[in-house]
């Protein structure tokens, strides 16, 4: 048959929708005998399944006229004031000229927002490290991208001023600051109230825009952490606000929002318009159902529950097996927490596919760091596998790490953030 | 409240995400005593909803931990299958070295094609007049775009070959030719086969790839019309073939696909991940499930007998009420018909309010025409308005433009295909 060279018709962007090695490779781990810390999936046994089934059946039988119909591409009107009921409850500021956006998770929210601010040679700010698949949503734009190292306490907002002023002085067009204050994904840490202050002064000192990223701040694990949003501190209207069903309710709706200033609200709707029209308007009356009964609010407690004890069992491993020069700050909520190793002899990239020889996989730290450093680091996730996983996979992976080190004294540096 | 500006954070291509004059206009008549000949919606008459929700209901209770969870970007698998085997029932060929993604609605599908394919100021061809979405979708992009008038059999394929041949003498890198050859969407129309074999051999001889866009080829309301795809008389694999459930299921659900070569769908994939992750996986579980069900099936043969009692009205309709010197071909199929009514006197966009307040509403022509023309022309959908609304909503319609062209006898020309 005659082959048609696809190849040479790719846009040049095209470059950017890049295979990755690493997801090719966790892929093979599949639905073979590997303990994965890899992915970032909730544990299905939170999904409210009973509840759920009984709400879909409902929306479609009862209101099916509607929920089977196509909707505003801003979202569907009764869903969207629930989700800003649910909102306030949770102690978000909404201000009188703020609008929500419902968006196909906040995967695309993270698009749309690309699409609407970033223009080439734009520079945004980051923390290093920070959420991949915003680093990849926001590259497709072709900005500049600067990372402000984080610590125990988030975003080193001291850098953070610093960076500013410098870039600045060259004259850069600075779009946004895009930070994950409250249960970081990937480090697990969470901001302390007076970084966010600051954060917020230097935004206004400056006049920058901040996007909050949201996901985890339902999943806390200890007493007295602030989780106050960025949004709720501003008094400016300087800071969008996203989140997103994923991690609380169920992935697989794949609901997001955006909540913020309504004329940029409103030029994220018209993007959307060209992106997919709308979000399924059958999830999102099931959202809204799930918001009305009770269902959302119920999962998370009881998944924070199931998560606390995951991330107990994370953090004993981690002490009782890693090798004692690594750092990784303790995750004080969310998914995840990361793990350096301060030697020139581990890149973990290279020791992936030796980890999962030994049954156990992670995601290599690079892909966090829009510096494009981070080669020592790795993201462990600990709400999927089981506490039992738990324990064996860090146990193989410790054992693998201190094989690799055998013999070797040589390191960097006691390290204290994320800044290779 | 001090006030960021975010108009002056907006890139440069926000510009595309025009706010529409039209459809703010249109927005204005919902849930207003208007007729509504303006939107593409289905009869919700036809959704399945106790098959629906009773599916929806067994995909979370008895399969949540998948359906409910994040799910592969390309698609569920398999529904995937179920979808392939769907499609060759229907007729489509697939060939050993295809693949098929589902995206968000066709609307993503577009979206995508757009990403991966065109860069600006690449040539693409299109209809004239074609898809609105369409047009928009890819002018983000920011091609050139060369319109190919149609007539009552679809693509002019004889001015199709000229403009090729002079696109390439113009040295123009023309990416693909996008097609609505069965009961085209806003004109009604259906290739005939001469035309589609035509359309191959053009594609062949100067390598191009074509987009077949095909919602509508379950609802033709003619006999001995052939609705063979473009796809299945391909034999060199440059015929990417998009569908969606929207119209013969449920737009709510947001379930597109493209099927096509798997280099191509690969990359689209990858697109998609950093677009939207993945189209929700209830959606998709509903969505296989209603074929194995056979709803899809069921759903189809029942609404076509409904939009073929509204097609028969519409048809009726215009030839009692329309003026005489008006041009529109009779829809084989789809959900839509376009007028052209051949005098300057008529703006159909500036005669939009005029109209709204006779109570009846449309979509002006002038979206649907590439090349910025088509301002004496009109869409009329005949889907959602019951027979009764359609008859009184023609008649409405064409008081008012008996009434504009009163006294006036200048006409153009007579009018067989849409080049104004």
């Amino acid at each position: 048959m005659f082959t048609v060279k696809y190849e040479k018709l790719l846009a040049g962007r095209s470059d950017l929708f890049r295979a990755s090695e690493v997801r090719e490779l966790l892929k093979l781990t599949e639905g073979r005998n590997i303990i994965s810390l890899a992915g970032g999936l909730p544990d299905p046994r939170v999904f409210p399944k009973e509840k759920l089934a009984q709400i879909a059946h409902d929306v479609i039988a009862e209101r099916g006229d509607k929920s089977l119909q196509y909707s505003p591409t801003i979202g569907v009107t009764e869903f969207r004031e629930e989700l800003k009921k649910f909102l306030s409850r949770k102690g978000v500021k909404i201000n009188s000229d703020d609008d929500v956006i419902v968006t196909t998770g906040s995967q695309q929210a993270l698009d749309l927002i690309a699409r609407v601010f970033i223009e080439k040679d734009d520079e945004i700010i980051l923390e290093l490290p920070t959420y991949l698949a915003a680093i990849n949503a926001f590259r497709l734009s072709k900005p500049g991208m600067t990372a402000i190292p984080i610590d125990e306490d988030g975003m080193r907002t001291d850098i953070l001023e610093q960076e500013v002023k410098r870039l600045k002085w060259l004259g850069r067009n600075i779009k946004f600051i895009y930070t994950i204050p409250v249960a970081h994904n990937p480090a697990g840490v969470t901001m302390s109230v007076e970084r966010k202050k600051e954060l917020l002064e230097i935004a206004s000192k400056y006049d920058l825009v901040v996007i909050e990223d949201d996901p985890y701040s339902y999943f806390i694990y200890e007493e007295g952490i602030d989780v106050t949003p960025l949004k709720t501190l501003d008094k400016e209207g300087r800071v969008m606000y996203m989140s997103t069903f994923s991690k609380i309710l169920s992935p697989g709706l794949r609901i997001g929002w955006v909540l913020g200033n309504q004329y940029a609200i409103s030029v994220l709707e018209r993007a959307k318009q060209t992106a997919d029209l709308h979000t399924p308007t059958l999830t999102q009356y099931i959202g809204m159902e799930a918001i009305r009964r009770g269902v959302v609010e119920k999962t998370i407690e009881e998944a924070r529950k199931i998560y606390s004890v995951k991330r107990k069992a994370m953090i004993e491993a981690l002490d009782k097996y890693m090798v004692k020069d690594a750092w990784w700050p303790k995750p004080v909520g969310g998914f995840f927490l990361m793990v350096s190793i301060p030697s020139y002899e581990i890149d973990t990239k290279k020791m992936l596919p030796e980890a999962i020889k030994e049954g156990v996989a992670y995601v290599p730290g690079a892909s966090f760091f829009a510096n494009g450093m981070g080669w020592n680091t790795m993201r462990l996730n600990f709400s999927y596998p089981t506490p039992e996983e738990i324990d064996e996979g860090v146990k193989r992976l410790s054992d693998l790490i201190k094989r690799k080190l055998k013999g070797k004294t040589e390191k960097i540096m006691p390290v204290n953030l994320f800044r290779t």
